[in-house]
Parts: structure tokens; C-alpha cells; sequence
């Protein structure tokens, strides 16, 4: 039986979803290893999305088949008491034997959190960035209006090997919360490594003035790596949904 | 000059507010530090309230002396570039030559924050209990309630050496908040040892059926530290605010 499941993690601890040959601990391997002590046989999942070193996730999605005797709920309680604190089975259920998280998938969420504020915020410092000084967020939302439609990312990112660097943005908001907290959000049908991070550093750069909405949109346009902003850094972001047809 | 500083802090990575001798880090120790670089000699700090090993704070107090020839905002700045990452000053000014954050003080507030969701969430996961199963709010309520006003709080606390266990409680509120999150509230003229968490500890048994809110202003008044239910985790809990005449 194939199970498709959403996990929440911490990224903090780990270097990222993937399993790797010579960085341990991975998202991918803790899961594993937890789901290796229920079945007591060694089990392979595939993610929907490979998040880097240190991102975090609320809706990432995974596959595996396992032979299971019980509900999927007893297999999600099994696996939340097996897997560590900062990892976590949100859903569980029964997939179509062909279900494949990465590619069925249609669209995915991120949401990057930033603080801004003279003084750094000791109690969210793990899962904000951190910035000083104001934003200009007229600025930032034009600026991310240019984000929307069919483009070829470049700029921003690096597609997987054999991949074309073209996606399609559906919302791009920048939100302005209670307590100095701006949430940048971003749906696409997928994205490219590092794309998120790297938008979300020159937008940062446009609210700060030094790059105009106008400018943003030639980066964009100019499909070269070396004219994007600064790659913000990897705490602040957080993977938070998957959508498949279904 | 005497100054005075609101301090922030996450509370996980210090053996609590109070320097001591076979224990460390302690928060004090961390500013006294930071406060030695600056002034390339040793100063001590007097804080508002001792916080236990892992308790957090966004509204500590705390008052030192110190020659220094700049503005206070730049003794901020400075102070902040030499803490660690987990501690904050969020403020900083003049005071008195005779405040003192402890004996000044006119109210505390605390914070403690739940989660109360079948599945643990690990990205909050550090700063909040999480409860498995519901909780009997409307009950909650009425039995925190009964913590108004001027009590003998011997069930829930500890004295320091040589003072009577009698508090005044000022506002004590249960709210639910959205994504299952619970939060106490509670505002007192001081607080003895442990008393916030073993209210709390109490509370959700009050919220499980397991304790009436009748039982619990019973056992509030019992002045019997037996009593009182579990002790709950220093994780959750946050001092606020610090209040003073002016």
C-alpha cells in the first residue's frame, strides 16, 4: 500500500530534505529511519519538495509503500512517537498506487517571515529574518506584482539538472502583520533552487530603495544570477503547502 | 549613572535569570559580560524577577550603575552587538539613583503559552506546551477566577527566605487564540517560586474534567503545596512586563 503524507519540520537541525551522502542529519533520513524501526525493513520516501539546509516546512508532502496491518492513523501516531521532536506527521492516508509527490504535484506554497525592527526579537529569532531599518511596502508589492505569470526564473535560481528554468507564478503578497512582522508569500506550479530566497532578498533590497519596482522587473527579465539581490537566509523560510488534483 | 533596561530573552539555553555558582549560563552572567567588554570593568545587575532555568522573557527589568559618556540609546546599540542572539535590550534609560527593578516594582505579568492539538507542532515547538485533547475552557475560567485578589498562594509556590507566601493577583485570563493556541495571562504585585507554572499545571487539569473549578479554589485554599497539580514546563512560561509608578 502506498501512504501519502504532510509533514511539519523544523529545518534548524537539518541539512535540508534530501538525503545525502556526506550530510547527515536530512529530513528524508529521520523519517526514514523512524518509519526502518516500525516496519522493521528499510523504506524509501519521496518528498513533493527539497528543501535546503535549514528551511522549514508545514505542508510538505511525501510517498512511501509500506505493508501496514493497521488504520493510518495508528500509523501516523506510530510515527509521530518514533520520529524526533522538531519533525512531525500532520495528516496520513492511503495514496493511489502511481501517486508520486513531486511529480503530481500542481502547486506549492512558501512563506518567508521577516522582523522588522531596531532591535532583534530574541523569542522568534529562529523562524524570522531579522532586518533594521524600514521597508517601503507600496514599493515591494509592485515590485512582486511583476513576479506573477509565466517566466524564465534565472535570475533567481538554478532549475534541477534537465530542468528549463521557466515557472509559473500564481500569488506573490508581501503582508505587513502586528508586532513589525512582514510575511512574504509565493504560489507557483514549482519552483527553482533558491528562488524563493533569492526574490525575497532583492525585494528586501527594493523596500530598502535601492533597487526600484521598476528595476525588479528588468532583473527578472535579464535571466542572469548575478543581477539578483542577496539570497536571504534560510530560517526564514517555511515550505507550507502542496496542491495535487485530488 | 544608574541605568535602567528592558531586557528580551529566550530562556531555553540559561539556567534561569539568577547568576549562581555551579550553574551556568545564567542570563545575569551573559549581560554582566556584555556590560564588562563594554566598560572594561566589572559591573552588576539587579533584575525585576529571578526566572527559573528555561523560562523566557520579553518584559525583564533590570537597573546597573556605569560611567559611560555616550547617549543611552548608544549604550543600547552597544550592549546589543556584545549579547548573544537569544538576549535582547529592548530599552534602555536614565534612572534614579535609587530604583531598584526588585523592590520598585508595583506588578508582574507572566504569559504561558499552550498548544492543544492532537499532533505536536515543531516549529513552536520551543516556546509552547503542547496538550494532546481538548480543554474545558468555560471551566478554566471559572476556576481562574478564583485567583483575584489577595490570597495565601502556599498551594502553588515557594516564598524567597524570609517572606510570607500572601500575593494579590490583578488579572488572571485563559484565551483562546487561532491555530489551538491557549494563552495565560496573569498579573500579580509579585510571584512566588513556581507559582505561575502550577497554576497552569492545575488549570488543565481543571480543563480535563479532572479537577472542578470548585476543587480548585479548594485547593488554592488548602495553603497545601501537595495540592497542587504538576508542575507545568518552564518552556511555556514568559515575564512580560514589569510594571513601576512612573
Amino acid at each position: 500500500m502506498r501512504y501519502r503524507a504532510v509533514l511539519a519540520y523544523d529545518g534548524g537541525a537539518y541539512h535540508g530534505f534530501q538525503r545525502q551522502a556526506n550530510a547527515e542529519p536530512t529530513i528524508q533520513s529521520a523519517v526514514e529511519e523512524a518509519l526502518a524501526e516500525i516496519a522493521r525493513s528499510a523504506i524509501t520516501i519521496i518528498g513533493a519538495g527539497r528543501t535546503d539546509a535549514g528551511v522549514h516546512a508545514t505542508g510538505q508532502v511525501i510517498a512511501f509503500d509500506m505493508v501496514w496491518r493497521h488504520t493510518p492513523a495508528d500509523l501516523q501516531n506510530a510515527l509521530n512517537a518514533a520520529l524526533p521532536d522538531d519533525i512531525a506527521i500532520r495528516a496520513l492516508s492511503e495514496a493511489a498506487p502511481d501517486f508520486h509527490p513531486r511529480f503530481d504535484a500542481l502547486r506549492r506554497s512558501y512563506e518567508y517571515q521577516l522582523y522588522v525592527s531596531p532591535v532583534r526579537d530574541p523569542l522568534r529569532r529562529l523562524y524570522v529574518w531579522h532586518r533594521i531599518g524600514t521597508l517601503d511596502v507600496i514599493a515591494i508589492r509592485q515590485a512582486a506584482d511583476g513576479l506573477m505569470g509565466e517566466h524564465d526564473f534565472s535570475t533567481f535560481g538554478v532549475p534541477p539538472q534537465g530542468d528549463n528554468p521557466v515557472r509559473t507564478v500564481y500569488t506573490a503578497d508581501w503582508i505587513v502583520g502586528h508586532d513589525d512582522r512582514h510575511t512574504f508569500t509565493i504560489t507557483a506550479n514549482a519552483f527553482l533552487y533558491r528562488m524563493v530566497r533569492s526574490i525575497v532578498g532583492t525585494l528586501v533590497q527594493v523596500g530598502q530603495g535601492r533597487v526600484t519596482a521598476r528595476e525588479f522587473r528588468e532583473i527578472l527579465a535579464s535571466c542572469d544570477r548575478s543581477q539578483s539581490g542577496p539570497v536571504a537566509p534560510a530560517h526564514g523560510l517555511t515550505l507550507t503547502s502542496v496542491e495535487y488534483a485530488d
